[in-house]
């Protein structure tokens, strides 16, 4: 195994304590708990959720299923709109495995109806007003229609309506998020009333992590699909939905140039390690925020320190004449990312603190 | 092999014109060329090179030099500044090829002196304005630190000074693309006459793709390093550095959900395939335009139509009440890239308009 940087460390300890958290809640508000494991994406994370008494999870591709399935996961929500152009790949797992897809036209469940020759779950998707995807939580026309398809298909077989509020991502304040969330699960309750007496066993399912990391109830719903909360984030923490002390895993980048005039750092690490997202911070567009690493654990953010800007393989972290002396070339910085689900995404596998290697899939 | 989607198409008619074109220009200038692979990152590809005379890359990672090594080229430069946690890598490689390496201090200088034991070049990396990494092309204080710490090294030779200038990305027109590059070849050829008694096999080195693309000569110049020419991007159309009919490489995304009221398309590619590179656009700050494929190529963007936001998986396609109809549930359309490099970075694959399947490294 070559030891190539930059490497993306995970704090197994802060991993394990954000699932716990998040799974106690679930359980304390009556909702099953079926994690999003996009962010992740890891077999061997995934046992830390199967051993937290997880068995069922959500993702977001094809692939991604078709990965979890192999690692033994035997109920998996595909949380993404069905592409009718990959029947054939969901006919192949809906015959292995319990399988729900996700439908928000009738377009498309007509087209599911003809097409699926095994057993299959949907989900209709509602948009309780983040206006992404979805039908509309008052356009009850347009769900009979999808309703009435699925009706018709033996293979398929209803199980509720989910949503993600995705809008919590913009939201300004903590109170905003619960006003958010309960809009979300009084629109889908109403829908559960309408429903009800056709599909008595209809659930109700939610998931964001700012809401969920804010509630500490997730009242009348069914079941909470939650993701980013495994390693969070620094857009976690500009929204208050966690701390920096939450935040499970950093890219660890090696110091490769610095300008102490200008109070420039360059590093190894570039937008095909952290992905180009970015977050206000102090006027500036920020892409992370910078801590020291020991052998066991990293510290908090230097103040007034960031990485102010990315290209392909480099990153230029500015910081201040005080702080310029913690960096020196030929050590390794970590970098707090501003969205941890796209930097694991560009990555191969974690190195825990302790030093173990964890595999997970490969884009 | 399965069907995934989305998926990266590529134009090869194009991307060969596109080789063709810059290769020529660096002959008609008696520059020789060695290409930056950090675009295509694909020995199948490079190979499209080596048929056009090149037999001399760049790249900007250790894992990438270790590809293309594998791969059979011999003489690679990494063009990044030298990490020295990676130094033993190095060795191994410089035992095999024609290794060249680039420092910008003597500090990494007098590292590598007493760490490589096998022959490599070095490239002193000169600042020319970029302000992102390198030496100042003014500070010879500095340049002379590095200079001596190389001449006492047995195992490294100085092969030249390079420049990225990067701020060319930044220019707001053609000609200040052309006044960037033209200060930037003089101050390396102050350099080269303050130096070239010392050292009179010293080499000027450069590389960009909006200078190499707008210039047709490009002057006193040894070697010539672009790398994104090959597929080009909208960034290169809003520099113009290209044309739109340039762009060789397309994702390929397919529509799974639309809203009529809000003249928007849901498709399957998200900031896990694009990128979130961006680019300002008649107000919007937007993450592709959109073409329609067939069989053989691809058509012109459609107009007033973009890609208007990205998360993991999704994308959102702004349009207008003409053009909605141009999009179809269960059908494909492509996504211009903003920044190909990044885009095809995300892909472990291209599939050219002819079907065929070409492979890459694996990030």
């Amino acid at each position: 195994m070559r030891n190539f940087y930059p490497r993306l460390r995970l704090n197994e300890i802060i991993c394990k304590e954000n699932i716990s958290r998040i799974s106690f809640r679930a359980s304390q508000s009556g909702a099953s708990f079926r994690p999003h494991f996009k962010t992740h994406q890891s077999a061997e994370i995934g046992e830390w959720f199967h051993k937290a008494g997880v068995n069922k999870i959500t993702v977001s591709s094809l692939k991604m299923a078709l990965y979890f399935a192999a690692a033994g996961w035997e109920d998996i929500f595909i949380a993404f709109p069905v592409n009718l152009l990959e029947v054939e790949e969901f006919n192949l797992l809906a015959s292995r495995i319990n399988l729900s897809l996700s439908v928000d036209s009738a377009e498309v469940a007509t087209g599911l109806v003809t097409k699926m020759d095994h057993h299959a779950g949907v989900y209709i998707k509602i948009d309780t007003g983040y206006q992404r995807s979805g039908v509309p939580a008052s356009d009850t026309h347009c769900t009979d229609g999808i309703l009435k398809a699925i009706k018709r298909a033996e293979k398929l077989h209803f199980k509720g309506f989910y949503t993600h509020s995705g809008h919590t991502y913009h939201a300004s304040n903590r109170e905003e998020i619960k006003a958010i969330y309960e809009d979300a699960v009084t629109k889908l309750n109403g829908l559960k009333q309408t429903y009800l007496d056709q599909f008595p066993e209809l659930i109700l399912s939610v998931g964001d992590t700012p809401s969920s990391s804010i509630l500490t109830n997730y009242g009348d719903v069914d079941e909470v699909r939650p993701g980013n909360f495994i390693f969070y984030d620094l857009m976690q923490v500009d929204l208050g939905a966690c701390q920096e002390k939450n935040i499970a895993s950093v890219l660890e980048c090696p110091v490769v140039s610095k300008s102490e005039s200008r109070n420039e750092v360059v590093i190894h690490g570039g937008a095909v390690h952290l992905s180009k997202e970015r977050l206000p911070y102090k006027g500036f567009e920020i892409y992370g925020k910078i801590v020291l690493l020991n052998e066991a654990k990293w510290g908090e953010s230097i103040p007034d320190t960031f990485l102010k800007s990315l290209s392909q393989e480099h990153g230029i972290i500015q910081t201040t004449a005080q702080h310029i002396k913690l960096f020196n070339i030929g050590q390794t910085v970590g970098i707090l990312p501003i969205h941890s689900c796209l930097t694991a995404n560009l990555s191969d596998r974690y190195l825990t603190m302790k030093g173990q290697i964890i595999e997970k899939m490969r884009s």
